[in-house]
């Protein structure tokens, strides 16, 4: 069978911060990779870890409320520290239980992109 | 008056985890960037903003030790949360005032990077 009527979201996952500024970039890059990714997902939103609303399983259900049949969480982490290996992942179980019906695909976090490296290169040489 | 005898140093700063796995992988990030960065910096090294060690001063003090002149420190964070905007300055400011002869130059943050938006974009359609 193909997935002809498939509907994907991908859902960009960050800590979250106590600074509105701080979320508000998160928002703002949300918005932006709507545009570069409009061809794939039907929708881009945010959602956060802690201190910032909406949570992940918000996110997740504010997608699905939206159409999506499928959701791509995607984890803006650096490390594979406690948040990426073990919080966000049980986010993710709260939401496939409150949303079966849903895919729910939890991808690598950006910091485990090959390309992180040429860009910290780039970082360090313009000052 | 040239600078002819500058010798540069970059320390990556990291968040830090109480997992050691997260932090090697800084570690390593670091060794690998020497390797990119050779021609620019004598040393990469690595540093934490807490949960492990070396702390931010502490990293820089190393770099002075082993001849540095110039520090650059670029933080390896994602947003301009609390920790880039006031936690990272201030531990740049205890440095600077323990070694006033050194130059310390603290770099935009990665997340800034215009480069960030295609590499997410990227790790989006790695699914």
């Amino acid at each position: 069978m193909t997935t002809l009527n498939t509907k994907k979201a991908l859902l960009l996952v960050a800590h979250g911060s106590r600074r509105a500024a701080s979320n508000l970039e998160v928002f703002r890059l949300a918005e932006q990779l709507q545009v570069d990714l409009n061809a794939d997902f039907a929708m881009v939103k945010a959602a956060f870890l802690e201190l910032a609303e909406p949570s992940i399983p918000e996110g997740i259900q504010y997608c699905a409320d939206a159409g999506a049949t499928n959701v791509i969480v995607l984890p803006y982490f650096l490390n594979t520290g406690r948040h990426v290996a073990e919080d966000i992942p049980a986010e993710i179980d709260i939401a496939r239980q409150q949303l079966p019906n849903l895919t729910i695909q939890l991808q690598t976090h950006v910091g485990a992109m090959t390309d992180m490296q040429s860009l910290l290169s780039k970082a360090a040489l313009q000052h």
